[in-house]
């Protein structure tokens, strides 16, 4: 899923490393996974480097886990390359290209979100563990365990046939949770090698357990900030309380104004370029599991659910543009109260955006909004963010229908179409430099807890990704 | 003024105190008034205690003080007694009471508000100096300055007349600024002692310099803290955004539900008690000088002035009642952006309260609005917090003309009858207690700086509450 910006640093350094296999040979008795496999002990030399991205203290773990998977794709027979970039290396492979074939570039990232809080986590981020079926670590489902899914589902059908079916590119970032700064100027620098027909990404998740989803939709994303000013400082609420505007009174009308009240979005022409639901989709998506409202309740803990009319839950995480408060905040913010009126207060905003909505023309439109509706009294500055394009392709394209088929294959089940929620601008980036559609064959449960304290990802995923990667390569190849 | 919790702690310690005098004798290149006297002597040693009551690890420098001011009253003759309390000590002292004479009480209070942030401060908080006239050290107008107007005014007629005209009683705390949590009960339990016909005290300010100022009314204040919470953590914004409510987004529709566009609050009933502006009251403002629009936008910095319609901006303070936002948050308050939904999201409100509202019934009326109009999908807590009576006496009291008088004499100019739009909670703890009207005669100017860096005092201010003192005794005593 898309980058953060940085986030505090973690509480302890991992910067010893264990040498490969070791720690499982003597594994700890958390290990509780009947026999480790040769796969499981790559993914666990993998998991165990702290490659935290936008740390720079972590810099070189980043590196070293570059290293290793440079290491691994060489050992597998693959012309593997190492680039530098300013900050973290891609790691390209590839087998012997044959003329004719098809042309399948797979992507994935090696780096890793912070750690943070480290108390919460039930074992150490970077010492996977295997629990319940589960294997525990910072990047087990976010993105290791499924980009190495697709490295080891290579090397069994080279081990298995000698050779792929398909012109394969590996394309590795380690720069993908702090939004990619380098891979679109590495693409554009690097297209004629990278040409390719069609592109594959796990990297998003899986409705359910043992319900294999083919992704063909993101949404794009639009941030900004605003900033309102009152006083030149923060005053007294008693002396001058009735005098003068309070900042965050206004932030708070300001931010309300965005809404109406029944959830809809009522900033002016915010749905005007929304392409509406096609009619398959909201047949397709009502018999998804796993994303009932019951499971959205659940798996937020929210107390009910709630949004634009006239769409479910679903659709509106899927389909429909959102509005949404990331942080607010001025004046006192510690216990008890302090009686004054803030000099300032902020919100930090973001749009997520569906076709054929343009981030541009939304921000556009947001801060036009934002300061025709700025309350009296006080002054905005609105500083616009991020953004990234939504996406959408077909699900039923030729490349679509053989996602399709190798996922059936790979989990002996039908396979759910959808679109997700979130954000992954390097799908957008794709099309635009390489000109090629991307295939989301996301293997994360909803409850892999990404960027979040006590990631993890199903051992069974894991296997299943293995198969999946050797039937997509051969349906992609017919 | 009220006190304010616990602020952060300075950035360094006031602790090594420098013996009395000393300093000043060994003055530095900066105290530049032409000839220091023994008063501002006196002045200057009392504010070398960093007497800071909300943080515990100066409660030696609070203690040090009362004892300082202890020792000062007992050298003037007065009998003086220091009262332990279950945090700082409560200084008492009395001449010695003649039957049939007025009993008089002046209080004050030797605690001061923290320091930081301390890198605003031109000069050492607790280091005091003389520059363009006024005295720039913490505490030199709330409340050392003023309280020890009083003191040396008693000293000097003492001095000149061997015997005041009343019976007084000096009561001095230290708990000002954390709210006088002790004070009330100590008043419980020496009510004979303290029994008394007027109380005066110098805590407020004046409208402008030259101008004496009586004060006759005081807001009072209401306290909360709503409570938003939605999902069960903060979830990211692409992959929930939408589903459910954003706690972010719904403080602010509840906050902007609480009052009307043009600035009115919008609580139900909560204008029902407020007692309307006497004809008088309006026509004596529309002259105070200092406290015009111009005035309150130079001394705010306020892009512009905002409020209750059909009132003048030092109507709004002085005589209407406000809803404020002290505080808001909720999400990520970094640098940058960060895609969540919030978890929850908070406001810290306090409400000032003019006469006849009541601080527990516009409690229950606001907890009951906010929790009607709580947004879908989120739930909300409300907790309320501290209180204070607004407070309300006749300027033309007997005891009210003869503070007139002892301010003409004083400043050599026409006062100006005015209200207040802070609270002191403790004067009306002393009508309930005591069953004495208050006084307020304030010293300090618009420009204090209290309870933020680079607090003054001017020097002629001080002096001129030195003949208030002996004045006020005077006209009291007729």
């Amino acid at each position: 899923m898309e980058a953060k910006t940085s986030d505090p640093e973690p509480k302890f350094s991992h910067g010893a490393l264990v040498p490969r296999g070791f720690a499982l040979r003597k594994a700890s008795p958390n290990v509780n996974h009947p026999s480790v496999t040769p796969e499981l002990d790559d993914l666990f030399s993998f998991l165990r480097f702290s490659s935290i991205s936008t740390d720079s203290r972590h810099a070189g773990d980043v590196r070293a886990c570059a290293e290793w998977l440079t290491a691994k794709l060489t050992s597998m027979g693959l012309a593997t390359e190492l680039h530098e970039t300013p900050k973290h290396p891609v790691v390209i492979a590839r087998n012997v290209h044959v003329e004719g074939r098809r042309n399948v570039l797979i992507y994935g990232h090696y780096d890793v979100q912070p750690v943070d809080p480290l108390e919460l986590w039930t074992s150490d981020p970077f010492k996977p563990e295997i629990r319940d079926g589960r294997i525990w670590a910072r990047g087990s489902a976010d993105n290791k365990g499924q980009m190495l899914a697709h490295v080891l589902g290579v090397e069994k059908t080279l081990r298995e046939n000698q050779g792929l079916p398909v012109n394969l590119i590996f394309l590795f970032e380690g720069e993908e949770e702090i939004g990619s700064p380098n891979l679109a100027s590495f693409l554009v620098h690097h297209r004629d090698e990278l040409r390719c027909d069609v592109i594959a990404i796990s990297d998003t998740g899986m409705v359910a357990p043992g319900v294999p989803t083919l992704g063909y939709g993101l949404r794009g994303l639009a941030c900004c900030e605003a900033i309102l000013r009152g006083p030149k400082g923060d005053l007294h609420s008693g002396l001058f309380g009735g005098a003068v505007a309070n900042p965050a009174t206004a932030i708070a009308r300001l931010v309300a104004s965005m809404h109406e009240l029944n959830g809809r979005v009522a900033i002016d022409g915010f749905y005007d370029d929304v392409r509406p639901l096609e009619n398959w989709e909201r047949k397709m998506w009502s018999r998804v599991p796993g994303v009932e409202d019951a499971d959205l309740l659940k798996v937020t803990g929210s107390p009910g659910l709630f949004g634009e009319p006239g769409y479910t839950a679903t659709e509106r995480v899927w389909a429909r543009p959102t509005a949404e408060v990331n942080g607010i905040g001025g004046g006192y913010q510690g216990e008890g109260s302090k009686t004054v009126i803030p000099a300032e207060a902020f919100v930090k905003l973001s749009f997520r955006l569906v076709p054929d909505q343009n981030p541009r023309q939304i921000m556009n439109r947001v801060t036009d909004f934002l300061q025709r509706h700025c309350p009296p009294g006080v002054e905005i500055e609105v500083r616009p963010g991020h953004d990234g394009k939504p996406y959408i392709t077909d699900p039923n394209s030729k490349y679509g229908l053989a996602a399709q088929t190798a996922l059936r294959t790979a989990f002996d089940a039908e396979p759910v179409l959808i679109r997700e929620g979130g954000s992954i601008p390097i799908v957008q980036t794709f099309r635009e430099i390489l000109g090629a559609d991307t295939l989301l064959l996301g293997l994360a449960l909803p409850d892999a807890q990404i960027h979040a304290p006590n990631e993890n990802f199903p051992v069974e995923n894991f296997e299943a990704g293995i198969r999946l990667n050797q039937a997509l390569l051969g349906e992609l190849a017919r």
